[in-house]
């Protein structure tokens, strides 16, 4: 355990993608030391079944919080946070955190209407994990999921905005939004650590298809403003980072570097 | 070992994409028992290290073999038939095909001018194998690799034309013909096992771009006219087809439904 002037935060990902939520808590947190690990061998969880991905995390998160233990687990992965988190608890015996319920949060107060969009993997949209969190904080909220997997390798290959990032938007969510007609969403969460890239593109989208602004509600903000809270020592100074992957240092440390600064960071392979 | 009149063929992929494979050879080999593994839990293997890969073929080699054994093991897989048939050729002690030699072959005998394309993973591509098989048939051919990965997501989504399909192309390969002029290529491998499907749309693209035919080099159909110069008795009658899978057989059905017709096929969950 760490002193309380210095926490340590741990954070768990399936691969790259949740450097977008390192970089919202280091932002927040200069102060704190950051270990990230990022499951790139066996990467997407996106597609795989529940009990794979706790398997998967369980394993991750040993290797993350090694001997030293940490302060707080995030998980940053919005496939695992949706079905492992019981899991990581019970291991763990820290505080963990996933990215669903600081996301609900948001996208409840930013939504005068309750009609709330949700954009993410397979496996997060058919969880339903952010229809209960919403549900559970507003009653008569309405959500309406989109699995829209394919923006993840978009993200990964430097496309964050652009003709095949709109023509991606148009064939996921143009038929997704004629169906529910012009007040269809008031706010989109955005329920995959790699969508953040495309807040720009999807605002500009949106509100060429819809007339008007939709809030965007990114969790890697909400996390970091949670942990803020937690850690108010650590909203100032300078902590460490380190960075650890199961595979593809060369390619962890090229795509991540669109979503983290990387100078300065301590990177290495860890088996699992 | 079976008997000489009903060959036992294995064909192992890195997941669903590798199905385009195993319908060639269904198509070619009707007589032909055939069992694939799809590695679902762990690809996309695109995007991992040699060594990993290699690890996880040999795994999944042994997982395909059982002990049956087999009398020809498949490596649908481009990015494995990169890297790992040298170390299954030794684990194995049976005939390992992979799908890099049949498509050179193919490719140097389709290209006139020795212009060839090849589009793939980004390892498959960095592995430089499609351009040493070709050199090797061909003194003086000039092969032009192009990482193209999201035409897997693509392809797994169920795009295989369109708008959508068309920006990726327009996206990738656009800008890497301009710096190579309008003689660029009269041949392209389509070096991963999805890509298939694409053919339409890419014959559509590269006629609109180029004014002219460019050859599509599909590695599914040379293996399967190999596999059926060895195994002649195997062309004609009524083979069985076991499909396996590391995770999500529900996917594994939907998506491969696309590539390959599932009807009739046994399908089941292996751990590896």
């Amino acid at each position: 355990m760490q002193s309380a002037h210095r926490p340590r935060i741990a954070i768990f990902d399936s691969g790259i993608g949740g450097l977008t939520v390192a970089r919202a808590v280091r932002d927040r947190l200069p102060g704190a030391d950051l270990r990230y690990l990022g499951d790139t061998a066996r990467l997407p969880y996106g597609t795989k079944t529940a009990e794979t991905v706790t398997r998967y995390a369980l394993q991750a998160a040993r290797a993350l919080l090694g001997e030293d233990g940490a302060d707080a687990l995030v998980v940053a992965c919005n496939t695992a946070s949706s079905c492992a988190l019981p899991a990581l608890e019970a291991e763990c015996g820290l505080p963990v955190l996933g990215v669903i319920a600081p996301g609900a949060r948001r996208a409840v107060a930013a939504s005068p209407t309750g009609q709330i969009g949700v954009i993410g993997t397979e496996r997060t949209v058919a969880s339903g994990a952010y229809t209960f969190a919403i549900e559970a904080l507003r009653q008569g909220a309405s959500v309406h999921g989109k699995a829209t997997p394919l923006l993840v390798g978009l993200a990964e290959e430097g496309f964050f905005s652009g003709p095949l990032v709109d023509a991606a938007l148009d064939a996921y969510l143009g038929p997704w939004l004629e169906r529910r007609g012009p007040g269809a969403i008031d706010a989109l969460v955005l329920g995959c650590t790699h969508y953040p890239v495309f807040k720009e593109a999807l605002a500009a989208w949106l509100g060429r298809r819809l007339g008007r602004e939709v809030a965007l509600i990114d969790s890697a903000e909400a996390i970091a403003d949670e942990l803020a809270t937690r850690f108010p020592s650590a909203t100032t100074g300078s902590g460490a980072t380190e960075l650890l992957a199961t595979d593809g240092l060369e390619r962890f440390r090229r795509v991540g570097s669109g979503f983290f600064p990387m100078q300065g960071a301590a990177l290495r392979l860890v088996d699992l």
